[in-house]
């Protein structure tokens, strides 16, 4: 029972200290470790394996949809980043620069990759000529390093991984429905695997990324009512083809450039996941993710007969395709619970003599660690069941967070207000256009211009900050 | 047919210039392109597929034998890498430095890692305090730099994709045991996956990894006689684990240092893929790791039902769990035939209108281009058969390639006639231990020791070298 207590009381309470809760959870779930380089991370084997299932659930969609993986070099010559003028003056600030190599200073100075269409719009250039050629639908999963001022574990780190999308088309009309066709796969996995809500919709344009035309984002609502951005997909018209010469003979042998999209997600994800589901006992994982869906503790393991029957009920679990671990070390059960609430699996399952005899198990949901008896009949159905109640339980309570957390305003007072009042949250919000006003409501309120809704309400007839008359709904919050 | 000529005549033959038959084929198989980076490759979908297949099967054994995946940081601090005395020196002359970070010199550079023995030791450091946590069996999938001079695709580049596994075991026998145990795992994924004999033994003292104790290969013989390192093994014993200062408290309560492994492949294997099995026509790819198994080319397309029908077997290919592409193209067929076997396809798989009335197709192995008429009820097991013909037929020729060129000898004149009169291949010669030895063969004969073969052989009672008395057979070769 000592180490019991040890484990709950070295939690920092969310309500407590919301920022103090997700480093210790991150550390405590084992998810990662600090190295020696400032912002760069060690993921270690069970933070790593969310990673991995989320790379195995995502390249399963990107391939359904007809995107290939490529893998492009590490480093950016400073020339070619250079070409697309927008682009290089959102990344440079941020770039780790490579000036010596075997021993000797290079005549050009190399960027280690902050984000990729640099390199791609090269290698297309070099490899699109026909009409025949198009689309280029490609992928690439790698780490990018971008050198951040301050660091938090998977928020905001020097090194992170990703995947980035770029794909090339004959048409804009073609690249637009790229460029949502990815979004809606970024926001129904988000919603559906990692049972986490987000809002769907443009960026303003103060806020696209580097060289876009328009920047498509998911925004989530954490825990504490700040945001984070889940993912994102840009719309790049010829801009870059333009800059790089990518140019593609068409259907009547005239030469035209073809249009760009790129789109990503992050193991950002991971932190979003942390803040969206853990609780006060640690962490809480979707089961799509989740590196160990099931965890079987076997209870008074010592008596004949337990850690056979638990042996077997692994071998039932693992055959129907779960994700199962059978702890029967020494230590006791309630540390044993401890562990795994704290490293965030989904569903316990607990045997003991009495419910051999009673040819029964428990199940508990982590989400609300209700307990129920069901038959060894029908494990493999009540496991399903169990780990679908997980699922639907955590997407409930992460709506209910983001409806608590979500005002409608029609004045900076007003939004001043609702923030001291309610706290963080999403405030929904008229805006005329300029990103003076944006500006302002930042300035002046504290929350920033999240996306521009798909699903646009009437909030107001007029802007939230100027009073002239404005057409869009803006949701505003604090962001990681 | 004017395609097709144009593709056969653009391979150099192997016999005429194999280096340039290398450069085509890694070229017109669409696996790479370059990059304005030297020595950095761009990894084409079809090359990069390859890839994915090899990591995937190999990830599944590491994961089999207890490993588990970490992802450790991209940058290397001067003084980490500098912990460990042998290991600095093989690497320093080699690296990549960042010496610029957001704008502002670094107070300390930092190496693109090279190899992660450094941070895997600074996280063992932090995380292995009890015999309870040991032993460690780590792996990553990741790329490294080493910033060699002259470099050529998959072979030598200055960064390479592989997975290096990094362990840490309570005692030397035990880390020992998975050092071999790794070494094991790889020469079968290379004798049954890949069709590719490789000869397993340790490498000579001059030869073993900058820091390591023992180092263990597995070495290839290509078609042109060379020899190919395709995979390595080490054991460091606690000479790391004393330089980061990694103890653990052993079960009576005494500090002990661990004792450690690691091992990888990379990328070189497609090289050495390509070198063993490739023809004139191109790339021939083993069936285990071939982004296409099967690709099926309806013949005489505009006749009513053949595409339908060939539909229909893709449908039921791809059901029985086989990877493969219908041909539908406008293209010939006589262009897609030498299309899929510049490729290296295994199998192709013609039908017709003819074939579509006799309730037959014919299949096609890539390394005979045999033509054999199989019944359409049967055709997933006839697929399965000539896969398994093909993986043969490659395993049949590649050894008896080596066959023919392995010789044993008995001094450095014999070695330069036998060169002289066979060509490149590998040479089993005895040695008596010291490197003076090594050297002057490899001067004289022009050929390097490759290992020390755990099948040893007597082939004579004194060194090949210098005539002294010597016991142990070592194999030479040129090697890439």
């Amino acid at each position: 029972m000592g180490q019991d207590k040890k484990m709950v009381e070295s939690i920092t309470s969310m309500d407590v200290d919301f920022a103090q809760w997700y480093t210790d959870v991150v550390k405590k779930a084992d998810l990662i470790d600090y190295s020696s380089v400032k912002g760069c991370m060690i993921y270690r084997p069970y933070g790593y394996a969310i990673w991995e299932n989320i790379q195995k659930i995502l390249d399963g969609k990107f391939k359904a949809t007809g995107h290939e993986n490529v893998y492009m070099p590490l480093f950016i010559p400073e020339g070619l980043l250079e070409k697309e003028k927008d682009h290089v003056e959102g990344f440079a600030p941020e770039c780790a620069w490579v000036t010596v190599g075997g021993q000797e200073n290079l005549s050009e100075k190399l960027c280690v990759r902050p984000t990729s269409e640099t390199l791609f719009c090269e290698h297309y250039a070099s490899i699109i000529k026909s009409w025949r050629d198009l689309p280029k639908l490609y992928n690439q999963w790698c780490s990018v390093v971008r050198w951040e001022k301050n660091t938090r574990p998977f928020l905001r780190t020097r090194e992170f991984l990703w995947q980035e999308g770029h794909t090339m088309h004959a048409t804009a009309k073609e690249a637009r429905e790229e460029t949502l066709r990815m979004l809606n796969i970024y926001a129904d996995f988000c919603e559906n695997e990692l049972a986490m809500p987000v809002v769907r919709g443009p960026k303003t344009p103060s806020d696209k990324f580097a060289g876009a035309e328009d920047t498509y984002a998911i925004e989530a609502l954490m825990h504490d009512g700040k945001a984070l951005q889940a993912g994102t997909s840009h719309y790049f018209g010829d801009g870059f083809a333009k800059a790089f010469d990518i140019r593609y003979t068409d259907k009547n042998n005239q030469l035209q450039y073809p249009h760009q999209t790129s789109w990503g997600v992050t193991t950002r994800l991971i932190g979003a996941i942390i803040m969206t589901h853990g609780d006060d006992n640690g962490l809480v994982l979707p089961p799509a993710v989740a590196p160990i869906q099931v965890v079987i503790i076997p209870v008074a393991q010592h008596k004949e007969g337990v850690l056979e029957k638990a042996s077997e009920i692994r071998d039932r679990l693992l055959k129907a395709g779960y994700r199962v671990k059978l702890d029967d070390s020494e230590n006791t059960a309630g540390w044993k619970y401890s562990e795994y609430e704290m490293k965030g699996v989904p569903v316990r399952l607990e045997i003991g003599p009495r419910d051999i005899e009673s040819n029964q198990c428990v199940l508990v949901g982590r989400h609300n660690r209700e307990k129920s008896f069901v038959s060894l009949d029908t494990l493999e159905t009540s496991v399903a069941d169990k780990l679908e109640e997980v699922r639907s339980g955590l997407w409930e309570k992460a709506l209910k967070n983001r409806e608590n957390r979500t005002s409608a305003c029609t004045s900076l007072d007003e939004i001043k207000k609702t923030l001291d009042e309610k706290g963080d949250g999403f405030i929904k919000a008229m805006w005329c256009g300029p990103e003076e006003c944006e500006d302002k409501v930042k300035e002046i309120t504290g929350v920033g211009s999240r996306c521009i809704p798909f699903k646009q309400e009437k909030i107001a007839e007029t802007c939230v900050c100027c009073g002239k008359p404005a057409s869009q709904m803006v949701l505003w919050a604090k962001a990681y």
